[in-house]
């Protein structure tokens, strides 16, 4: 059920088989998988993920290329609430490993908060990342244009940037070599570092010799209409006439909750086997804070995997169900066998 | 586009960047992809795939769970062709390695067939399995439950047969051993084996254990209504009651075309590494028709993960594009900046 600050409590007591953290795919697919292996989990999700900010999910099997990723995760929360998995609306502070349970602190409530711990023998982190983007003032100009034709990722967008007039907004040199990529799908590319990086004689030889110019003046404001970004403004004045845009600054990573646990990285990515376990064996890493491709695809396969790891793990040390007789009787009549 | 008997000739000078054997979730995932990454695939489906069967799939994130198989394909079929790729309703009989290319070669039309061969740089083989069923004469009266509530893959089906008198319906004693996996859904299980192999002592012993009984008698007929089986009749005319079947009696792999081409398995199933790939670099596996777990939701990753291995490769062997000035000018002009 849908647990809120005035029923949260019934569940204080209840030691889940599993705390999800993150309700985007791969937390919601991992909570259908565990629900229907009988298990019980709670998912945990702090609102305002990379897939809720999705203007349409157009490369995921079964749903229309128009579908917005909100819609996703609202017919995957119905569903997995369906299945009789609980959810709450909050923040995960911290977990804490206290040998056969884990403690999850949530934050619920951003005014007069509340901070319930509750117990699971299993933590799945499906807390997913934030792509960091430019900080302008106002920042509202940036949000009117990312997720519309301002992309962040060019695995699920390269096809709407193709041949088109494409700024790439990067924070570090090394980031500007996503232009050497970038140009399978375009070459007219504009490379902006908003004045956040230097940029050696290597790169901007590179760059001259591809014809991609590069701008290193800071950004004023994006400009456009009803989310159509057409062009950016520099705090010159001058104006770059722009018809996409891809941000390739990096990644925030919601895993902080997972501090207080030695996990092997690589990199920022969790380190996990093929079914998605960490370093520790009762931890389980989902989608885009792991190893990988980030895709929405990628990440309910991830929630695949890691809900049949747990439940074969549950399962193996669990007491076979013998079919005795009495029982046998008390079932319900079969009713008429023709 | 949908190619027909018409139309293919059309395409029997193309080299397709990949052909995809099977349109299953797996196969149309990585036509979406492949084609959003500006590369060319035609999808051949023989069509009846094991998810065409599904009557209800109950555990893919973001679609009602009543949601029947046939219309996953139909929806992942259209957004297929409307990025471009080809279609065509037909059997691959074989492929060959021609070195830079594999030539395909596919029936089209059960009567008046013809033989097409098509071309591509890469293979994926997303042609799946199909389960094998019980052998009864009419073989309707097994596809009246097949699907329905006579149940194939106890991983999407488990949380059906929870609490059931259930059928477990083996071919070999080897897969009597499911009944102590799907005892973590149900302890009240009848293990059938149609006649179809002995059983030695010890795995009697075991079944009697756990109480439940062991069938040997073939069946005759399959009992129920409307889809709903309801037992059991066995050639003595004796019933079984039940509410729920399970077969377990293995699969058939659609991978015959292959069999020219020496590939690298594990049992039946194609040995990958993390992006689907075979033992030859040019051909992919997905889903059934490799290692791991036979879900909707892992084929779909499967594809995603396939198509952008292809486009690396194809992408990193191909010359960069650059922009030079004499295509900059003739791009069409950017519109009002204001």
């Amino acid at each position: 059920m849908k647990l809120s600050k005035k029923t949260l409590h019934e569940r204080l007591d209840h030691i889940y088989d599993v705390i999800i953290v993150g309700g985007g795919a791969g937390g919601l697919s991992a909570a259908i998988y565990l629900q229907r292996y009988q298990l019980s989990c709670l998912v945990v999700e702090k609102g305002r993920g990379r897939s809720f900010w999705m203007q349409d999910m157009r490369n995921y099997l079964g749903l229309p290329p128009t579908t917005p990723g909100r819609d996703l995760l609202q017919q995957g929360t119905d569903h997995a609430l369906s299945l009789g998995a609980d959810s709450l609306r909050g923040f995960v502070e911290t977990v804490s490993d206290e040998g056969d349970t884990f403690a999850v602190r949530v934050k619920v409530g951003k005014t007069d908060s509340s901070y319930p711990v509750f117990r699971a023998k299993y933590v799945i982190a499906a807390s997913g990342i934030i792509d960091h983007l430019p900080h302008l003032d106002p920042m509202q100009n940036v949000y009117d244009y990312a997720g519309y034709n301002l992309h962040v990722c060019m695995i699920c967008d390269g096809h709407e940037i193709a041949d088109t007039r494409c700024g790439l907004f990067v924070n570090s040199e090394a980031a500007i070599n996503t232009a050497f990529v970038l140009n399978w799908f375009t070459p007219y590319i504009t490379v902006f570092t908003h004045g956040l990086c230097d940029v050696g004689a290597e790169m901007r030889h590179k760059l001259k010799e591809h014809g991609y110019p590069l701008v290193e003046l800071p950004i004023q404001k994006f400009l456009g209409h009803h989310h159509e970004m057409s062009g950016v403004e520099l705090v010159d004045g001058s104006t770059v006439p722009l018809e996409t845009g891809l941000v390739a600054m990096g990644s925030h990573y919601h895993n902080e909750y997972l501090q207080g646990i030695d996990l092997e990285k690589n990199g920022k990515n969790l380190v996990t086997d093929s079914m998605c376990r960490t370093s520790h064996p009762r931890i389980f890493a989902l989608g885009d804070l792991k190893d990988g491709l980030n895709q929405v695809s990628i990440a309910v396969a991830d929630g695949t995997l890691a809900a049949t790891a747990i439940w074969r793990d549950i399962r193996r040390a669990s007491p076979a169900r013998r079919w005795q007789q009495n029982i046998q009787t008390i079932t319900e009549p079969i009713g008429v066998v023709s």
